[in-house]
């Protein structure tokens, strides 16, 4: 049994992680909350208890820490006692709290892949550059890291694994996401700016017919026609869960799918066209040294501020593909999620909530033992039945639409 | 008879100027070529040179200046003897530039409307807000100031002035400005981006029924008819002439129209509502503080390196409508100027050109004592039969359209 918590990070994920734990703080123990600026960290604990969201009396305190700095976040865990960290802060500092975990033996959660600020889109599979290169040392010492457990990656990887346990042989795994939603801004990002738009100024990778295919962003577009949200555009673009269920399930296609308006497409390519998305330095005509894509961020709404108006819904799930007994099988497994609910519940919008949910199921995995793995795991090496039995109780139930129709996953 | 140049500014305008200064410098004297950065004058001067402009053996110099320095201006002046000056630098210094010239009594003359750079569009009439202000200094003093004597304004407000002398009364002036041309960037602006974004930011002034009107950029459209260029889309736009012509013209409808493509518009609508054309500044994630539009203007292309493959034409032109002995009658009174002449001639592309090659022809007006009106002057103020003339010869053509055909304006 491990408990005691600490979050890293104060963005909009971090409040959903935030309020998630505080709810189950009978099974987590102490929440602690660390991020640079510890008046984010501040604000978070204050909408907590604004929501009462605290089941049982504890600890929820908030922390100054800069995350690439390894021996503060080391001194971090050891001063809160936290057994299990749930990085949530930029894809920056992912090695650092990893790192320390490692030192200190916590169990590490994170939800997105590592980045450094200067890369676009490394070569595959992304997981490979950074992370799985520390996975004999986690298992070596015994500590517990669960990567990408988010919702995509994350849920969507427990989709495939719950889909793929029920074939003999997985054909492919189409994961699409749809936000089907309308915050009511002329152009906004549903996360943080730079990181949204450096997913997808890189090459696409998929995997098909056991070999990495690279493509261009919008370059392959399909209509889709999903429960509660309907018929939608989605292209095919690179992510993270692309490059470990490519690992685990070689023989299969693994395709991901991100639903984008015509008008969202318009601007991507209007400001990349003009080269406003970079990650390299301009000089301006007065010497000023910026990089533009940090500007862009600049202007744009910050995605937490969407919360308050964003309504309609999400959906986001697997379409797997195979065979069973010699017959062709398929079986799309999925959530939707609704964002004026998210808000009500705990002041974030449905991205931030589909993303700041599932660490916490994992973390209450960890907390109970079924997922403290004492290693390295992505999250379709677990096993998804608990989790996914979770996330139904916390919010984020999990069906399944097949031939036979549409029902709750353990229906 | 005055004589002696000095050009301020270094931009494609600032390169037709001194090339055209040069092609005539048996009427003008000495040229010197004045900016912040002396070494784009040096370019300038090279590029002179390298196509043998000058007509006969003279002066042309470099010089540095920071024309927001009154006594800079002041001494610069004094220094190179020059009794004309051409003011193609930023719209920034004109106030500064022109107080030097009253200073020193050497006559004035620019191509676009002073401005503040905290400031977009003011009260109209523009020129009553800084420009006209010093109108009764130059009457006391002698001191002539042609006022906006590039292409527009400049050249269209003699057309207007052309027409309207053949007419007993005036009902409209549409001016109307189409580039043709294609440069095969994926997006740029034929002049400085600061300057030409500012210019539709701001509120859209035209004068109608004897009053001021505002609408917004691209809010009203209109497709027209024009000689070489064809059909073509231009959006009522701010522009400086409207605000002499409406004070010359009163009783007449004086409207300007900028031809745009759609792709232009979308990338400009893109920008402005976003913030990215903002002159005021923001402060990033990282708290570095910027203005937006200049960021934009240092990822888009130089405005002179669009020169060497712009390919196509312009025609700009009034139509002007009105009465005479009784009839409705109209004129079109118009040019059309070619991008890849431009370039053969004097190195620049035709924007440029047929913003520098009017403002020489001024200055040979002002030299032989033609324009040389010892006061502050709009050029619709002036005769404009010796400025076509002139124009006609050194790459301007004008010629009109009307009932009876298409012709040059004195066939």
């Amino acid at each position: 049994m491990k408990k005691n918590v600490l979050i890293i990070g104060a963005g909009g994920v971090a409040q959903v992680v935030a309020h998630k734990c505080a709810q189950n703080n009978d099974v987590l123990g102490d929440i602690h909350i660390a991020s640079r600026t510890k008046a984010k960290c501040d604000e978070i604990i204050a909408s907590v208890h604004e929501k009462s969201a605290m089941k049982q009396d504890g600890v929820i305190a908030a922390h100054q820490l800069d995350a690439l700095n390894l021996a503060a976040v080391v001194a971090l865990i050891g001063e809160t006692g936290a057994q299990i960290v749930i990085n949530v802060g930029s894809p920056f500092v992912n090695m650092t709290v990893l790192d320390a975990c490692i030192e200190t033996g916590a169990a590490y959660i994170d939800t997105a892949i590592h980045e450094e600020p200067d890369k676009i889109c490394e070569t595959p599979p992304w997981y490979g550059n950074y992370e799985w290169k520390k996975r004999d040392l986690c298992a070596e010492k015994g500590v517990t890291a669960i990567l990408g457990a988010g919702f995509d990656p994350g849920v969507v990887n427990a989709f495939a694994r719950f889909a793929a346990d029920q074939m003999d042989e997985v054909r492919s795994i189409d994961i699409v996401d749809i936000n089907a939603g309308s915050h009511g801004k002329y152009f906004a990002t549903n996360f943080d700016p730079e990181i949204n738009f450096r997913e997808f100024t890189g090459t696409v990778y998929s995997w098909q017919s056991g070999a990495w295919q690279e493509n261009a962003m919008f370059e392959v577009g399909r209509e889709w026609d999903l429960p509660v949200v309907g018929k939608q555009m989605a292209y095919m673009s690179g992510h993270d869960e692309v490059h470990s269920l490519s690992a685990n399930y070689p023989k299969a296609d693994v395709r991901f799918w991100m639903g984008f308006g015509e008008h969202y497409i318009n601007v991507f390519t209007v400001l990349k066209n003009l080269g406003l998305l970079s990650e390299q330095p301009v000089k301006t005509a007065e010497g000023q040294v910026v990089v533009p894509l940090k500007v862009v961020k600049a202007v744009l709404p910050d995605p937490a501020s969407l919360a308050p108006n964003y309504t309609g819904k999400t959906c986001i799930g697997d379409l797997v593909k195979g065979t069973k007994d010699g017959q062709e099988v398929e079986l799309f497994v999925y959530n939707v999620a609704d964002h004026a609910e998210a808000y009500k519940e705990v002041g974030s919008q449905g991205i931030s909530y589909t993303a700041g949910v599932p660490p916490v199921a994992a973390a209450m995995l960890i907390a109970t033992g079924e997922w403290d793995a004492k290693t390295m795991k992505n999250v379709e090496e677990m096993d998804p039945k608990p989790f996914f039995t979770l996330l139904d109780r916390i919010g984020l139930p999990t069906r399944v639409r097949d031939k036979d129709g549409d029902r709750a996953w353990d229906a």
